[in-house]
Formats: structure tokens, C-alpha cells, sequence
């Protein structure tokens, strides 16, 4: 059974609707899914998530695996358990991570011996051991080690990276086939009660999805593509991106990728981004975002605004009374005024990186909702034009 | 009309149960006032201290003036709406932190002159401007300058202090009677229909409180309450207490100015305390209370529990899946282990300090509903021993 359902694909476009189903509760695409590296999307609670509306986020495996190590995740009862989040989450395999962050990275085709970029000490994972790794803290969504490289990179050394990241994804899908969930103490309790039924229905409830690597070459991205595709994974993302390279080089590969790629499996642009390269990517015809930014600018004091980005610490605000954006619902802009999130952030309160984080969230859920209804309608190039006029528009943002 | 309606004496201590009514609501006591020295109770929102059950919550006029300035607030329709806080507020004058924090201070009989803790700049304030500013603030519960003295304090300076504060009280009193409240802007709907009604009710709904000094001096403390008495306040307060005095010799004195009070009135212990210190001062008679410590310890990782304080950080909770405190009700405790929270705190994600911070003043009004229902039920010496046996047990602290 394909857990994506693609319900409408947009006129004059390559934007789609899709509804993806995962043993905790359905994602409609295109949707953006908040990151929570180390179990917490930074700042916020999993309450103040779930009433910003967000249907799935994101974690990381890597970071989880040395603290605070898979083993006290699963005696926790998996990592829904605990980070009190029920509803899906996607966990990113931690290549990306090994290759920016760890230490001393020593790669051969058997896996990637790195060491914590926390305290030094040594590791060796296999692709194996990653889908394990993935399966103990009870992931919705998998992702397969891969090698991610650096723009810009040498094609001989983008080519090496591809073969070696399509050859990791085969033996993660081996990996993710052949074993069924320990214990199965991550199902969901509608399903207890018929566990076979459930796990033959869902390919054991949880999907695994393809990371196309290949760097700016389109070449390499169409080998790496057809390979994956020949190995069939419940969804494909495009990796690799996002890592230096101009904007229209990015656009070019997404575009590219996003052509090769079937109709019926949902689409992840890992790590964008920003809403502008958001509803591009959309238009390209990609599902599924995830980024730091609405976090990491709200704990800066910058808010995303349907007028443009807008910086919280700058002198005009202080006796400005009005909310950060006029024509948002957030708990942020419902009760507090621009003028006291500019004083809590000129006094260091917690408060206040709390507030805008919580109203960036919003806002690039409320951007995605708004994305999905347009699609729907038929009007998402319309929206797109009229979205970036406003929110590009430079004199509006100044004010 | 006497804002304070004393409900229930305990039969076998002077604890007493009582009802104080402000313009924007009833306070029942004994209370804890949750402490927004900047206008917000660190990392916590409005919403979260009300669902905790907060009646009231405390700012600080000194903090205030300085940032964002009493103009600022003035525009934006008062504190309350500033902090989007819309029950009672006691303000502090600023007393304190002017004789802690400012620099370069000098007094004189006609005000104080100091130097802001932020950027030096110079200020001079009256008594009568510091009721000024709490009007403009829109506090509901004002407190007039007065002279703080540290322990150990020499009788003569000790004595000057008192003086002066006396004096500084029958001014600010004074200024507190004079004015009608600027624009009636913050006047709560309810009254706005018949303003004239409200204001001889409710002596302007705003209340003024004297604040008793004399040091660790009986005969001074007695000079200053009579004094005050005589003057006639809305309620009372013992400052001057928690700051760096034996615990033994804060009760003494708390007990014997309590023993000076009038019973229909009001007792604030300004900046008291720690669990057991507020069970013990309840004791002694006094009625509410106000202290950073459940912020400033939560966002160190100490939680407060019924078995005694427990520091997140300690390795023994690395798998301790159990909520903080186990017959605790609040967020924190109802969605997260130990365990989380360590891992929080271990990776300083923000959501630590939130949750552990939630929980403590969740454990604070928790506490003081507890108190109070005792002493309606004559029940109080029980509960002060049986809580006190276990929130002291060592044994279990350490577990």
C-alpha cells in the first residue's frame, strides 16, 4: 500500500496536493515540518506545536544517538514518549551532521567513523546500524545515511559521494525491510490490537524514504535518481542543497530532480528554507520542508511578517503598538505588541524569544495551510505573485 | 470600604485565611505573588501563570522606569495591557533596588538620587513621583519608596532609615490620596460605566500599603508600625527581611510585627522565601508573599517537590522516567519524565528551563491553595508538621 496519496496536481503548474499516512496521523502536503534536532524544536512546547498546527516534526538521529544516547530513548518508550509528541516525526539519519559537524570523519564504503563533536569520543556507524538506530527511537519517517558533500565540490569526488550514498541506500532499505519493530512498543494503540494486519498495511508503519545526492551535476543527480527509484523507497528527498549554492543553481537541480522523480511518492527539499524558496520549491513541484530558520530568527528577535521579514531590537518599535504581523492569529499577536517584545528582548527575556519563535512557527504553517488551499483552488501562481509582491516589498518591510 | 475581608482564623496559630479585592480581582490569602521584576515572570507567558492558578503577580517600578520607561507603558494603555496581563499587579516601589542595584546613590529627607544599574544615567526620584509612576504603571497594588538597610545595620543608621521611610510613607499616602486616576484609561469595563461609584468604593481602586523597616530592632520596628498604623494603609508590609539576616532572627521579627498589626489589614513579607519559610511566616500571621526563587531555581535546573528539592542535572535521573514530583498536576509533570528534563538542561534547550520553571510556580500556588484550605479546615499545625517532615526528609530529597 502507497501511504501518499496525491490529490490534486495544480493546472498550470508542477505544485501538488498529497496526503501522506503514517502509523500517528496523516501530513498533507506541501508541508513544513518544524525541526527539533535534539528532541525540542527550540524554544517551544509540544503543546504550542500542536496548536500552531504542525502534523509532523523533525528530529535528528545523530544527535539523539550521543545524547542522550538511543538506549535512554528506548526505555523511554521511544522518542514520542519521550518528547511528549504523538503525531508523526521524521528523523533526518545524521549524514548531514557527520559531515558538518563530527570530528575527524573517516569514510569507506562499509559506514563513517567520526567523533562527537560533544566530547571527542569515537563511533563507527553503518547504514545498518543508522536504520537501527532510527527504528529504536521509534521514527515515523527514516532516512538512510548518506554522504553529503560541500558546494563547491569536484565531480569525480560528487560522483564517488552519489555511488557510495545510492549503494548505503540499498542496504538501508535491506536493513529497514528485514526487521520487524522490537517489542512493537511504538505502535500506536489503534493498531495493538492488530498488529500483522497493521504492519502488512504499512510496510511496518514506518516508511523510509531515498536521499538524492549528486551535488550541482545533473548528470550525476539523474544516475542517483533512476537508482533510487529502481530500489523504491516510500518517498524521495533531494540532499544536498542548501549547502552554499547560489539560489538559481538550486532551483535548476530541484527542478531537474523534481522531473525524474514518479508522481505517486511524496517530495522532501531537506533543509529549505526560507518562504520565498519555499513556495519556489512548490511551484517545482516538492511536498515536504523542514529548516531552523522561523526557530533560530525568533530567538534572534527576527519575525517573518506577511510584509516582510521584520527585526524586533530596531528603534521604530519602541511605542509601536501594534502585533508583529497585522493579519496573524498566533498567541504572539493576539496578546502582545511590538513595543514589549522589543523590551523583552532588550532585557534578555526568555519571553520574548519564546513569543516570536512561537509566531515564526505560525506563520510557516499558516504559509503552508495557505499554499494548500491555492493549490487547491487552482490559484497557486496568482498567490505566489501576489505573496511575494507583499512580502518582498522592501518599503513595506522598513516600516 | 476595607479592600480585605479576614475569612477564617486559625484556631491554634495566628494563620489566618483571608480575601483582599482589587479593581481586577480577588486575591485569596495567604497568596504567593509570582515576581515579573521587567515585566514578565521569566520565561513563563501570561497564559501559562494562568492556568497555574496566579492571582496576582508582582513587577517592579524601579525596573520599569528605567526600561521600557513609565512613558512607554503610559501609551500603551498601562502595564496590564503592556504584559497583557489582566489581573491584579502589586507593584514594588523600586526601594529596594535602588539600595541594591543603582549606583552612586545618595539620599536625602527629599528623595533619593542614583545612578541606573544599566547605562549610569542620572535620576532623581521623590516619594510622591514614585506613587506617580505606579499610577501611571496602573498598578493595582502600590508600595511607597522606602529606605532598605542590609544586616548587619548599625541602630543609628538603622534608626535614620526608618525614620525617613515613615516620613516618606505619610507623603506617598498623601500622593496617593490627591489624584484622580489619569484618563480613567485603566479602569476595568466593568467600572467604566459609573466611574464616580467605583472610585469612593474602592479608594480609587488602587490600593497603598506601608512597609515596616527598623531592622532587626524591636523597639525601631514598633516605632515605624505604629507609625504607620496611625497613618492607615490599605494593608501592610515587613520590609528589610531576606537580606542576609539568621533565619531565626527574620521569624522574630516577623512574628513580633505581625503581633503590632491590626487584623483587618493585610501582611506582606516582601521577598519571602522557600517553602518552608512561607509555611512558617504563614504561621507567624502574615498573608502574602513574593519571591524569584521558583523562576530563579527553575532556571537552574532545581525543582521543588513535595520530598525536597531535586536537581535535574544529577546523574541519577539519566533513566528516571518518573515525573519531577509524582502527586504534581501540572504540565510538566502531567508530559515529561526526569529523564527529558535532564536532557534538556544537559543540551541547554530553552525548553528546560520553561517546563522546570512552570512546574515550580505551579508548586508554589499549589502549596499556598493547600495552606489555605488547612487553615479553613483549623488543619494547619498538622499540615506545617507533615509537610515539613517530608519536603525536609534528607532520605528522600536525595533519592
Amino acid at each position: 500500500m502507497n501511504p501518499f496519496t496525491l490529490t490534486h496536481q495544480n493546472k498550470n503548474s508542477k505544485a501538488r496536493l498529497g496526503k501522506l499516512v503514517t502509523a500517528r496521523g496523516e501530513i498533507d502536503t506541501p508541508c513544513f515540518m518544524p525541526v527539533g534536532t535534539q528532541g525540542t524544536v527550540k524554544a517551544l512546547s509540544p503543546a504550542e506545536l500542536e496548536e500552531s498546527g504542525a502534523q509532523i516534526v523533525l528530529s535528528n538521529a545523530y544527535h539523539l544517538f550521543l545524547r542522550p544516547t538511543t538506549e535512554v530513548i528506548k526505555k523511554a518508550g521511544g522518542l514520542h514518549n519521550f518528547i511528549s509528541w504523538q503525531k508523526p516525526i521524521l528523523t533526518d539519519s545524521g549524514g548531514y551532521q557527520i559531515f558538518s559537524l563530527a570530528l575527524l570523519r573517516k569514510v569507506n564504503d562499509e559506514g563513517v567513523e567520526f567523533q562527537s563533536h560533544i566530547d571527542g569520543t569515537k563511533h563507527f556507524l553503518t547504514p545498518e546500524e543508522v536504520i537501527q538506530i532510527q527504528k529504536d527511537l521509534g521514527s515515523d519517517i527514516l532516512m538512510p545515511l548518506d554522504e553529503c558533500v560541500h558546494y563547491p565540490c569536484a565531480k569525480d569526488y560528487a560522483e564517488r559521494a552519489m555511488r557510495r550514498t545510492v549503494d548505503w541506500a540499498k542496504r538501508s532499505k535491506m536493513a529497514h525491510g528485514s526487521c520487524l519493530p522490537a517489542g512493537r512498543a511504538w505502535l500506536p494503540p489503534q493498531y495493538m490490537a492488530d498488529p500483522p494486519r497493521f504492519l502488512a498495511g504499512m510496510a511496518h508503519g514506518r516508511l523510509l524514504f531515498g536521499i538524492v545526492q549528486g551535488a550541482t551535476y545533473e548528470d550525476l543527480r539523474k544516475v542517483c535518481t533512476q537508482a533510487l527509484i529502481e530500489i523504491d523507497f516510500d518517498g524521495y528527498a533531494v540532499g544536498g542543497v542548501s549547502v552554499g549554492e547560489p539560489r538559481n543553481l538550486r532551483y535548476n537541480i530541484v527542478n531537474f530532480v523534481s522531473g525524474l522523480l514518479p508522481q505517486d511518492k511524496p517530495r522532501y527539499l531537506m533543509g529549505v528554507g526560507m518562504p520565498e524558496d519555499i513556495i519556489e520549491a512548490v511551484e517545482l513541484g516538492m511536498d515536504m520542508f523542514d529548516c531552523v530558520v522561523p526557530t533560530r530568527y525568533g530567538r534572534n528577535g527576527t519575525a517573518f511578517t506577511s510584509v516582510g521579514k521584520l527585526t524586533i531590537r530596531n528603534s521604530p518599535y519602541i511605542e509601536d503598538f501594534r502585533p508583529l504581523d497585522q493579519i496573524c492569529s498566533c498567541y504572539t499577536c493576539k496578546n502582545f505588541s511590538r513595543a514589549y517584545l522589543r523590551h523583552l528582548f532588550n532585557t534578555d527575556e526568555i519571553l520574548g524569544l519564546r513569543l516570536v519563535s512561537l509566531h515564526n512557527i505560525h506563520f510557516y504553517l499558516e504559509l503552508m495551510r495557505q499554499i494548500r488551499e491555492e493549490i487547491r483552488q487552482d490559484r497557486f501562481a496568482e498567490f505566489k505573485k501576489e505573496f511575494l509582491s507583499r512580502y518582498l516589498n522592501e518599503e513595506e518591510y522598513a516600516y
